[in-house]
């Protein structure tokens, strides 16, 4: 084989992708080998020798560094050129954990984008401050967010939950994620319910509360789904990422209609102890890079398994400068008290959405519940 | 709350979908209570004394069986009404394994639809029969299949081995599928070049090579990507079901005009030894139900993990017997040397295409290495 010689990918590639590996090496395991090894797997695919070197020059990732973590735990970087992604999410995707999610021991820590390749990832359309207008919440107060369940009730029923949850004040009513297209309460009817009753209780209140369906994670009526809900007065939506494809989502935020909450869904079969993508990492940046305006995630303590210092590394993430992509929303949920939202609006700061639900429903009497969240707000 | 009463789910739902799980139970932990929780997870997503009876009785889970399997480990069915999903993909997903990613310690092990439900998923179009007719190859002979890599290479390049794999006789000519659309081959100059080099080679041979191009996991162009293969003559794509979406595939199988291998890519996430989908379930059963004609999986003893009981329970379930959907393909690969070929043909049998990389390319010249590894196909 004498190929490569005249490849247009030959040359100096400055634009650097740069991604750090938390591996687990056993005895005899070399990790330099090990970065070596991920640095061809997640390129070429090649044995070494295989490689025509313009192209082991030019594609294939360079180690970046190896250090010692502890006695079984290095950590690693390697840097690949833009050129070998290109402008497509999938690819960023498959560069990041796509064939060395089936080897073991390596846990993806960090994901660095050179700023050329941002400028095709233009984020979040409206980010903390955009989300804030569309709530008509000030700087400097968080915001409240309740879900619509359970699964079974009827499209009016469900509209009932969402005006007696706005005419309490709260400032983002989503669907629970199950609520997808069942007989019981089908999409098109359940939003144009929902939405006409998040409009009732604002025109009663004078607030601004939001309905946020959660949008069928479903190819063929995906974009429909949005038009209708566009249609009926719809300005934000929840989306499953993991579900619908990310690059589905990254579609929808650069269409700029709808400002997107991202749920978890399937995120938890990332988080293995030693392999997988750091629980920050997916939920913090990567679902922030696809234009997430807020990230729900499993807070400390609830029904899930995320740490305090994970928690804490998702809201850092989700805030942190990034080049030209806004600062988005944390809502932390899964299992939050309402007497416990003091306690956490002091750690996580007021840029922060808490989603409460089976506390709110544990109440009986919805408004007064939701009144009593935005008193423990602060608000 | 008074709702529930007039909902339009309260029933009989004898449409069933069963979800078997393996539960790790550490010590205090009851495995009754953790199936308990699943059904009430992954269904209304609110505690019990929350959820109105009638809900309660016809939209929550409902715990067939627990049994003990050792010392930590129980195995548990759960069964789920079909109108708890509906006809959406993504929500069946959901209802897999959500939000119980997130818990520790569940492995979905089985899933089975009931009759109505899978006439909304006809699952493959072409399947074995249909694949070895458009590959022109007889039923008892076994298939080949080789990559075209590395990344890097020019279109033109890459058109080359494609020419010079087909002459060689092998059936399936794929992408690497971490070619995507790249400056370095950009996906339609790939595939015009490609497709026309496999023609070429098949005229030279009177064979039925075929070229499967990796279609761009991306939103916004996948359906225009697909047209224009189709445009030039490409009858198979390759896709990666866990990075466009599971959804975007079935849809694809759906319309029939390509047959479909599914790549593993991010896969591995999923299993975990104690927590995840089981790879034969994840792989072998759930890719086949979205319409795959051929699932790629990193074969025992190659660059991966999986273990040969795995490997084998993939093999049968691409290949049982499951209502109207047809048996498809087992593809081994990662790394499957040409002189163990016939060692895997003897265990697989030859209802299987062999997928063999790194092997052809390390023999140089391709022709002749193709021609070995039909050699050891027995063809």
């Amino acid at each position: 084989m004498q190929l490569g010689r005249e490849s247009s990918a030959v040359g100096t590639a400055r634009q650097r992708i740069r991604i750090s590996y938390r591996l687990k090496c056993g005895p005899g395991q070399d990790p330099h080998e090990v970065a070596r090894d991920i640095a061809f797997e997640q390129t070429v695919e090649l044995p070494e020798p295989c490689v025509p070197a313009p192209i082991r020059d030019s594609i294939v990732g360079r180690v970046e560094g190896v250090t010692r973590s502890n006695s079984q735990t290095w950590m690693a970087t390697i840097s690949y050129p833009a050129l070998a992604v290109g402008r497509d999410l999938g690819q960023l995707v498959n560069l990041l954990f796509g064939n060395i999610s089936l080897k073991s021991g390596v846990q993806v820590t960090d994901l660095e984008l050179p700023g050329r390749y941002l400028s095709h990832l233009p984020g979040p359309h409206f980010g903390i401050a955009g989300l804030r207008q569309l709530c008509g919440v000030e700087d400097g107060a968080p915001l409240s967010c309740a879900a619509l369940k359970p699964l079974g009730l009827a499209a009016a029923e469900l509209a009932q939950l969402c005006y007696q949850f706005a005419l309490g004040g709260i400032d983002v009513v989503k669907d629970d994620h199950g609520l997808a297209d069942q007989e019981s309460a089908p999409f098109r009817e359940r939003v144009a319910h929902c939405q006409q009753a998040v409009e009732r209780a604002n025109r009663e209140t004078g607030g601004s509360s939001r309905y946020f369906p959660n949008v069928p994670s479903s190819w063929s009526t995906f974009n429909a789904d949005l038009a209708y809900a566009r249609s009926v007065g719809v300005v934000g939506v929840l989306v499953n990422p993991l579900i619908i494809g990310l690059d589905a989502v990254r579609h929808t935020a650069e269409q700029g209609e709808f400002a997107l909450l991202g749920h978890p869904a399937l995120s938890g079969a990332f988080f293995q102890a030693d392999h997988g993508i750091a629980p920050d990492l997916l939920l913090g940046r990567v679902f922030r890079l696809i234009g997430c305006d807020g990230v729900i995630y499993p807070n400390v303590g609830g029904r899930f398994v995320l740490t305090e210092n994970e928690c804490a590394a998702i809201n850092g993430r989700l805030r942190e400068p990034l080049g030209s992509i806004k600062p988005v929303f944390p809502v932390p949920a899964g299992g939050i008290d309402v007497t416990r939202v003091p306690f956490w609006l002091d750690r996580y700061g007021p840029d922060t959405i808490f989603l409460v639900g089976g506390s709110l429903y544990s109440q009986g009497d919805l408004v007064a519940a939701s009144r009593n969240l935005m008193k423990a707000l602060g608000r």
